[in-house]
């Protein structure tokens, strides 16, 4: 199997361990991970290796640890086992996966614990369990301690910045990966709007859109949302049959070796919107497009947020759902009530890139979360750079706890008169749409990497059923 | 979503809770895990609870424990969140969950700790680390630390005896959802022999046999093997071109609600099978048939594993790649060079099922593994009796490592002229196959759980590349 030899050439690995170890000062140590078990040891998991090993190895290789120390690295691995052969085939060997990935030396995973100064090496905590204490153990570690959680300390924080600093500016070798995971993003949607009819089930029509994934050897980024139910955000399940005149909100991205897309289309199952569907439709769109206008390096991305907060609160008051004027009904959160979530993430290796460090990848030093219910949900607030790639994804949804009369999120809106459920009543068979793209920051302005995936209500129209 | 409720009436959980009751003496705590993240917290693999929390409660619920103790059972989960209401939509409530499982009360899992008399408690550690650490760390169990191999103690294991006696012959609700497992894994392979053409990559067969998978809101069992090496016995990539002269051999097996199904076909590629293909194509199918002919109440596996080995033996004499006596070669491991592999294993909510307790399900008490290559390999060693359900999947593989002249395993049937290398090398367009299907065992002999799907070399060439 070639699976474990990095997809690209040696030169990319190269120099992003070379500027890694010029933006460290000691040596910097990361782990690829373990397979984790579905139910007993041997029946796992798709393995994935950890996105810092990936993005400084391409290698799909378990229990294997990259050490960068200034402009020299080691890769530790275990060494090619006999047995293993017979059961999994031949594998590339040290000398392959040398030149492939241009590493000083390949040594024995095995000699890692000897060959490395604890005290001296930064690290970033595994997020598979097993490794991560092994890992923290190995380190000297307070995370390697079960129910301790994971803070890092000075010399790792260092060492996160400094991926940090690498992994939010993507160089052509990630581009190139992640045209490819949009190319494939976007095949997946279309099949599903293809596929779509009414009496169906939203099994069926994830069915249609994860094949085409698989076909090309890939797997899905994260669990697919595929729901006439767009107003669970994170629904889970595919279970509903899907009707005639149900809205159907797919959210569906492909890992291309790890790199992900992440698209978000929501179409009507009978391929026609109601007038209602595609009033509430064009404007979600309307703010998704003004927020892509938006993008251009030097722009923060929370005002992008707010900048399409104020396209739905707009919106909203012209159809009377809202009372009151667009800035203030924004400074008060009251399009949250139904444009629930942030705007967006980043994304690259992780689809919410680097989502392990916490904010701390997404939230530019000095800046942190709002407290304000809607805001609170903004993952990402930097000021935008070439390079940077970002999804676009305002949404409207009626999620029926959080609009039940006297939830702690509408009360002040329906005593003062700002919501107007009558208006709102009118709308009912809008439960959630949301409109996603990738987004690469150029130093012209933005580039949607998902550009070829319709959006346009009646391009929609044209695709659904047409299979 | 109803994802978290049982898929069958609580009768069935009632009683083998009872049953568990009534064969343990102390109480017996049994947790349903963790959602194992992929590359960050948020971002996780298809949740899959437990084996033996499912076997007992039939919830698809996170961070839960089923405390069984004598006739009285309390079902211990987290409590519903209100923001949780919000992102992931509306949940059974707990007098659903209590009515649907027929516990005799729900309490918060945070007052599990307490609840608890750890020396008294016998428990199965949880698959997942995390959760493994606390239960251990809860229970003041030695595995409780990282790097300790889990080592049960005498209260535990009998608490893994009580429960392998009972999960090992099946109930009538047991078998009920594995024979859906059944026939969706005979959809999806006949949906691969369908799609398969030459021309196309394994990738393309897979994700045709994983779409009915998806389209019934099931996932696999395991990870699908679908490849034209079959002689990778655990070949995990998809990424080979299939050619005309090739047979593709595939291992794909659905998961209806956690109960597995595991069937192998092999197929050729163009729709023919050569003649050398169909001469080892009819051997092992003949293995097969004569190990299920003796499935039957009392009837020891390792005796059908052998049964199946001189089969193959038999025809590989008969073809002049083995030369000798069919009981002896067998005796010295010869078949083993070809048919490496056990003959199968138990099958029921694991594929392989209650793997996570070791040989302590497969093997009867007082059995222990050969150490014979090939021998070694069968993970099955009890007497047959009604409601066991096995895997029978014999097979044929060249294994280049395997057969390498001087190789450990072959230079004594080389030495003395055991194997022919000549004949052998006439075979040389058959890389691997294997035919695998599951049987229940019932008083009045097999019954195949997977007979619908075709076996029969002219049955399968109808419907190689039919669509």
């Amino acid at each position: 199997m070639s699976a474990g030899l990095p997809p690209q050439s040696p030169e990319s690995y190269v120099q992003r361990r070379r500027e890694l170890g010029a933006r460290v000062s000691g040596p910097a140590l990361l782990f690829s991970g373990l397979p984790r078990p579905q139910n007993y040891p041997a029946n796992v998991y798709p393995f994935r290796p950890s996105s810092h090993f990936l993005y400084l190895t391409g290698c799909w290789i378990e229990n294997a640890a990259v050490l960068v120390d200034g402009q020299r690295d080691v890769l530790f691995m275990p060494p090619e086992d006999p047995d293993d052969v017979v059961w999994h085939g031949p594998s590339p060997g040290w000398a392959d996966i040398q030149r492939a990935t241009g590493v000083s030396e390949i040594r024995d995973i095995a000699e890692l614990d000897a060959a490395i100064d604890a005290a001296a090496t930064a690290t970033l905590p595994a997020v598979d369990a097993t490794t991560r204490f092994a890992q923290g153990r190995m380190l000297d570690r307070a995370w390697a301690e079960p129910g301790v959680t994971v803070e890092l300390d000075e010399r790792d924080a260092s060492l996160a910045d400094a991926i940090i600093a690498l992994r939010t500016i993507h160089d052509d070798a990630a581009l190139t990966m992640m045209r490819v995971a949009a190319e494939a993003t976007v095949e997946a949607h279309r099949a599903g709007m293809a596929a779509t009819r009414p009496g169906l089930r939203e099994s069926d029509v994830r069915a249609a859109m994860e094949r085409p994934l698989l076909a090309r050897d890939m797997v899905t980024a994260y669990p697919s949302i595929v729901t006439v139910h767009g107003e669970i955000l994170h629904s889970r399940g595919y279970d509903n049959p899907i009707a005639a005149g149900d809205l159907l909100l797919a959210d569906v991205g492909a890992s291309n070796r790890g790199w992900a897309g992440d698209v978000t289309r929501t179409w009507p199952v009978s391929g026609r919107f109601s007038p209602t569907q595609r009033t509430l439709y064009e404007l979600v769109l309307a703010a998704q497009l003004a927020a892509i206008e938006a993008v251009a390096p030097g722009a923060r991305y929370r005002d992008l947020h707010l900048a399409a907060a104020r396209v739905i609160a707009r919106g909203l008051v012209d159809e009377g759902i809202l009372r009151g004027e667009v800035d203030g009904l924004v400074e008060r959160g009251a399009h949250a009530l139904f444009f629930v979530h942030g705007l967006g993430h980043l994304i690259g290796l992780d689809v919410h890139d680097m989502e392990d460090l916490g904010d701390r990848a997404g939230y530019a030093p000095g800046r942190q979360r709002s407290t304000q219910f809607g805001l609170s949900f903004l993952r990402l607030d930097r000021d935008l750079q070439p390079g940077m790639a970002v999804t676009i994804e305002p949404g409207f949804y009626q999620i029926p706890a959080l609009l039940a009369p006297g939830s702690a999120q509408t009360k002040a809106f329906d005593d003062d008169g700002s919501l107007d459920r009558d208006a709102l009543a009118k709308f009912a068979d809008v439960r959630g749409i949301r409109i996603e793209d990738d987004v690469l920051v150029t130093a012209e302005g933005p580039e949607v990497l998902t550009a070829a995936l319709e959006k346009q209500p009646d391009d929609i129209e044209a695709l659904v059923g047409s299979r």
